[in-house]
């Protein structure tokens, strides 16, 4: 074999650039350096290190490292309300010239008149009324639109950022190591599928297609001879609670081994995934920092932990105290 | 910097393999062997090339290059009945001794006289009762194991093989192919979800999370403290015909911009697919075989082909003539 001199020097030098990149990602450098070191940060390096060694007794393979998260509260902030219920009153209000009825309608009424009080107390049924008449009768794409030219508006009540700047650091850095150990990483949400798809992959890393949510049904028309999907004012799916599981059977179509969450709605996909044979890992993130975010568990609204906060000890479930666990909450701001 | 001289030559030796086997894959042999040179080939290369020039005004980027196939009829043999219909229909022989009514009960009295005519009279009806019948009452891992053990079992009855080697070799190409050209390779078919998932990634390297199809509904259930998915004998979701633009959206979030079918189930995924914005590919493999495969179109109980045929000219889809495009049909023998 001949080659070139030039040519099997720049190769080599080539060669080692690339070794030693690797070299300094994965073996040097701190993959987490946003979680303290302690318990829950030694927890998930353990866990990562047992499934990723090849002579190892709990060796998993790639194709079966499939980890799961929860999105409001364990991946983006949840507080003082839910991004997508802020986004469904926002809408509320921007269609309201449209619909002259609503001032006289609850909840509408009360989303116009400010009055959370009442839309609280309209429940889940109340909310489901809000989704279908501000999240339906438009194209998926066209559904796109709407979520990414409010995403590009809105700003957090408290954090005065865009919400999708306030994903956790921490966690942002636990799916990069994730995927960099061969995991597939995928959110199951309780939230809509198609409210976060377009921005998962930008935000998380996370690809439109590994993202599992509820869903309001969607049809298929011909309008004109131009096919199309219309958005219908019907719940489909449920991905809470006991839905939970199904919509990863449904979706993913293998038990995870690593699930991640924040409340009770997560308590089914964490009993589940850990229940698996061999190796699992399950993990709760306990908002315990009021001062750089927000202390709650028990008693809240949105995201409460309860059960699955009783059950964690007895499960071999990682408990993730917030204050004390991570160096940071959000993202660094970028350079001005 | 410094480098022990063997270290060098070792790593210039690897990184000139590497490349070697980067342009013999890529840029010299042909990714498409058992395809004849014709209108179909050169359509595919055409469409693949035009999407993945970085320069050029046709440009996807990787992220967007989302290729969908239906299975039956597309990827792999569909005659002379469904393949999960002879699974069906093998169950309920297996299954009878437990259900001695099935005796006396259409269409379980059919499949067990054999009386194909009478089966066939029952219809969609007929044949989802005995889906519930024997797709039901387990969970997803135990109809795994069933699904598996029946397939490496049961054998074609003329072609005398597993039905996982009559996977057609062009398609197989056509899939690595794609991937190869940075394209994610979902399956989009009519047949149940779970009954392809066991197998798609062996024999078409396509993972359970890519693959989308009709399924019954599961629901989750604490046993005895042992939290389980149990299949339930209730219809959950019809992915064909318009259901399969649906089933794209829920399942992949995206509209891809290359799909391959063979009948007139594949017609709405066909329509959709490239009246989308930008470069788009639309195939039809029609059956004109009769001697390596099959030969059929309009007329037939399992994969019919009538109107999509027609509209195949004036929609630029492109159409496979089997016998004369295809330099083989199934992959060579396994050395013995």
């Amino acid at each position: 074999m001949w080659f070139p001199v030039g040519f099997t020097t720049r190769i080599a030098a080539m060669a080692f650039i690339a070794i030693f990149a690797a070299s300094s990602a994965f073996g040097q450098q701190d993959p987490l350096p946003s979680w303290n070191d302690g318990a829950a940060k030694q927890a998930i390096e353990g866990f990562v290190e047992k499934v990723t060694e090849e002579e190892g007794p709990d060796y998993v393979a790639p194709d079966n490292r499939i980890a799961v998260f929860d999105n409001d509260g364990t991946l983006w902030v949840e507080h003082p309300a839910y991004t997508q219920l802020v986004f469904a009153i926002d809408r509320v209000k921007a269609l309201a010239p449209e619909h002259p009825e609503w001032k006289d309608k609850q909840p509408f009424k009360a989303v116009l008149e400010g009055d959370m009080k009442t839309l609280a107390a309209s429940g889940q049924k109340g909310i489901a009324e809000l989704v279908m008449a501000t999240h339906a009768g438009m194209t998926p794409a066209e559904f796109e639109t709407i979520v990414e030219d409010w995403l590009a508006e809105a700003k957090h009540p408290r954090f005065k950022k865009p919400y999708t700047e306030l994903a956790y650091q921490p966690m942002l850095e636990l799916l990069s190591y994730l995927r960099d150990n061969g995991f597939k990483t995928f959110i199951v949400s309780g939230g809509g599928i198609e409210f976060m798809r377009p921005w998962t992959d930008r935000v998380y890393g996370i690809p439109p297609d590994q993202v599992v949510g509820s869903s309001i049904k969607t049809e298929f028309q011909d309008k004109d001879g131009d096919p199309e999907l219309m958005r219908m004012p019907a719940m489909n799916f449920i991905d809470d609670g006991p839905g939970k599981p199904v919509g990863i059977n449904q979706h993913i179509g293998q038990r995870p081994i690593a699930a991640f969450g924040n409340s009770d709605g997560d308590l089914q996909m964490l009993e589940w995934t850990t229940a698996g044979d061999g190796p699992r890992f399950g993990m709760i993130v306990h908002h315990t920092d009021a001062k750089r975010e927000y202390a709650y568990d028990r008693d809240t609204k949105f995201g409460r932990l309860d059960k699955a906060l009783d059950m964690a000890p007895e499960e071999g479930w990682t408990v993730v105290d917030m204050k004390n666990d991570w160096k940071q909450i959000f993202p660094p701001e970028p350079a001005p």
